[in-house]
């Protein structure tokens, strides 16, 4: 319970203390001026943990961060539409990750608004676009009840962010009244018909896949897949997902390659695509001269449920029809010796197999040099890994420090490249303030190497200097140590594989944030 | 002219060459894989200076800062519809400075469009908003042309930014050709019946203002509304303004207070509020009980001429139309000595007064500390002040970026509060990389300090320890001095007036950026 007397709430501590009736635990803000009685709401709601965010990408980053872990919504609070834009990045990721969340925008007094007064912009119109569910409390009377329709929102069909702005002026005045409870609505149950029918497909096909995501990657639904694994059916995973159950003990679904030519070579032969809790798979980028749709030619794609269903249940549901039986090719634990010589992308991941503790979290904004570090963990301590799912990066840092608040218990490992660290390094600051137990590798390359792929890939030439200026780091080069001690983070560099071991095992060792400057080739 | 062959031009280079061939003459870019090829064309285009942004914000505030110099629309490269949200906010800081700007907003190819992949987002509806201008390239051969639609759209009627989506497949196709060649739009000129009319109302006026921003607040501009000052009308500006020519030499006028209650005050017996180049005031925040609107009671608003007109004509047709005579009440220069003791806004604004250099520009993103620097440096050499209009807070390093980059040979003062600073501190990076003549002095107070105000203003409350932290940026505080080395920009800390005025006359005196931390009371 709030210390507020409910009888006098103003519309701010309606929305808040209804959002706290529901289970919101945590507030990443940034406010201004026309939040101040969203800010005093806060101050008087116990059951709200509130964190600054020094830039809005950081506050909306960690809310997808925090539900994740939590699998409840948590709360921004933005600064009219100027604070939902800087945000805006990892709210796109969030609805990528069909991650709920309540994004909380403080607008203009409602009669002030037609005046075009500077910081006046089109909320509705800048927000709707990635929200899910937009609605503007423009009188206090509704503020609680909207707030618990802001809540349902958020859970879907398909889950997702939703905003609700709240004019200054409906925030400072009295008359709010809590808003009355809402069930959380579940994920969709399977279709009995389209399992008979995924059955039925399986039975007939050659060489058949599963593409699967959300509930099915959690440890119950990969049992599920493990027992299609041995009836035959081969189960591949998104190439990027929210979270996934991983390592010892845990059966590993394969991956989707992020490179349409790798993806559809991999799938030849395929006949059947079933299709669980995500989408028929389409290539990230398009190429001249390469497909779009990553099902090759003769394979029939059968979406037996997308994001809106349960898809752990579609699994066992598919399972039970096709008289699978138990079976457990499952991860082994499989710690590898530690790493000498060279630092890179390969010895990276082998001491983060080595070291990352049992319940951890990953946060992986990695880029190019992510990938062995994902596969080694395979065989890693049980532990769950978290990807950027939207393609927008600079979501990794903020993810990791909205995990560890929701987890303060685990440990948070957050990997990132130096480019897309860079978006939004502000968030090292907040995880010194909270004491986050985060622990954040940055590949430094100086580079955004991807695109140095990318352009070759792309066929748009050879690059010259401004070309090459354009996606190189460099020039000068990023000191990483200085800009997380700078913000309250102890940072290391690590120039070779040994160094990295050692500073990996020591910053999990200690309690808090931590940074290390894992310097990598560039090419 | 570009060493690209025209008659097999690319869309992108169709579009890059166009822009060049209308005098665009800076690039600000954060890439993705879906503007690899503008990456090329522009490798391929002398004409245009590109600049890396590790961080879309600073992109287009770098873009505002480079228009505000030069008056031409500057470009930037941004990648989707996560890319414009990044640099989102600064974009309506610009549309709320009427600085044309052309956001160059990299798209999926349109076949690849309609498969949802991940960084799909509906560009069109996020960008709308805040755009005055908006088409999407989808065919190669109207890339050019609409390259040179968007340059003439940027100028208005009321300048502001414009968006052009480029799809992949239309940057990647070869077939496109320069746009036919556009006429540059000029400010709208008065209008003799507005004129004849204000003329007639200040005649019957006992105490008529008017209030000016725009093309007023040139050397030129400036001249004429001492014209008018010395027929008896006061001379206001705005509050914030993009840009006024200043100091020695130059007529001052004055400027509305930021507050409500204090603006009505010193405009208490205004009969007439004339409008030239700008809005009728409102109030930047509303707040219980207090007006929107700043045109005092008994007090007739009077627009001659809004922001789409050449407000120092309508000032020069006015002074005639009354047969004002050419008066001189031109500020002389005066320079503070050496302030002496505990540094604060004050004494920081001698020293800045002391060591301002002629020609200078100032980005003013100071929030709470910079009014001292303004008021004092009214005297000083003479120079030109760029504020931020539109509050959304960092602006001020990206827009002193672009500065030096159009203005080479000039020095440009930033000054920002150390919250504004840290939205977009990258901007620190593209400094050190351009080697831009850009001396940064921090107000270092670890606080939102205006957000301290504001909360007693708005009556939300005493804070508690929750709305403390919300509004502090202590725990821990932040080491401005590394933060800016890590970035490759030297810097010192100062904590009194006699530090800081050294330290500012040693950075003034060297070439390329610097930083000063200026350590500034909390309260």
């Amino acid at each position: 319970m709030a210390d507020t007397d409910k009888t006098v709430q103003t519309g701010a501590e309606a929305l808040v203390s209804t959002l706290a009736d529901h289970g919101v635990s945590a507030c990443f803000a940034n406010p201004g001026t026309s939040e101040m009685h969203l800010v005093t709401a806060l101050d008087h709601e116990p059951r709200i943990h509130s964190v600054l965010c020094l830039f809005e990408g950081v506050a909306t980053g960690a809310a997808d961060g925090h539900a994740r872990v939590t699998g409840d919504p948590a709360m921004t609070l933005l600064h009219l539409g100027a604070g939902f834009l800087n945000g805006g990045a990892n709210i796109h990721n969030a609805k990528r990750a069909w991650t709920p969340m309540i994004n909380v925008i403080g607008d203009h007094a409602v009669p002030h608004l037609r005046y075009d007064a500077p910081l006046t912009s089109n909320i509705l119109g800048l927000a709707g676009p990635n929200s899910v569910w937009i609605k503007s409390a423009d009188r206090v009377a509704d503020a609680g009840n909207l707030a618990a329709e802001a809540w349902e929102a958020s859970f879907g069909p398909v889950p997702g962010p939703v905003s609700l702005l709240l004019p200054a002026d409906t925030a400072w005045t009295t008359g709010g009244k809590p808003g009355a409870k809402r069930k959380r609505p579940a994920l969709c149950a399977p279709d009995a018909g389209r399992i008979t029918a995924a059955a039925k497909a399986v039975r007939g096909a050659v060489k058949p896949v599963i593409l699967i995501n959300g509930t099915a990657l959690t440890p119950a639904g990969l049992a599920q897949a493990a027992r299609l694994r041995a009836a035959g059916i081969r189960v591949l995973t998104d190439t990027f997902f929210p979270r996934m159950a991983r390592g010892a003990g845990l059966f590993a679904p394969d991956r989707m390659q992020y490179f349409a030519e790798g993806a559809m070579a991999d799938l030849e032969g395929t006949d059947l695509m079933l299709v669980a809790g995500t989408q028929v798979p389409v290539a990230f980028f398009a190429y001249p001269g390469k497909p779009s749709v990553l099902v090759p030619e003769g394979c029939t794609p059968l979406v037996i449920g997308g994001p809106e269903t349960d898809s752990a249940a579609i699994l066992a549901a598919l399972a039970a029809a096709l008289g699978a039986k138990d079976a457990a090719p499952a991860a082994v634990l499989d710690l590898p010796a530690a790493p000498t010589g060279a630092l890179n992308a390969a010895t990276i991941g082998a001491s983060i197999t080595r070291h990352l503790p049992e319940g951890s979290f990953v946060s992986d904004d990695g880029v190019s040099n992510g990938l062995p570090s994902f596969l080694m963990t395979g065989r890693a301590r049980p532990h769950d890994w978290m990807m950027l799912t939207g393609g927008a990066i600079g979501q990794g840092l903020p993810l990791a420090l909205g995990a560890a608040i929701a987890a303060p218990d685990r440990k948070v490992l957050c990997i990132s490249g130096d480019g897309a660290a860079m978006y939004t390094n502000q968030a090292l600051w907040s995880m010194a303030r909270e004491g986050a137990n985060v622990v954040n590798v940055i590949f430094v390359n100086h580079s955004y190497r991807i695109l140095n792929i990318e352009l070759a890939r792309t066929g748009a030439g050879n690059p010259g200097r401004v070309a090459e200026d354009l996606l190189g780091l460099g020039r000068p080069e990023i000191d990483w140590v200085k800009l997380s001690e700078a913000q309250g983070v102890p940072a290391v560099n690590a120039a070779t594989a040994e160094e990295f071991d050692a500073a990996l095992a020591r910053a999990f060792a200690q309690p808090g944030p931590h940074l290390i400057a894992a310097h990598v080739p560039a090419r």
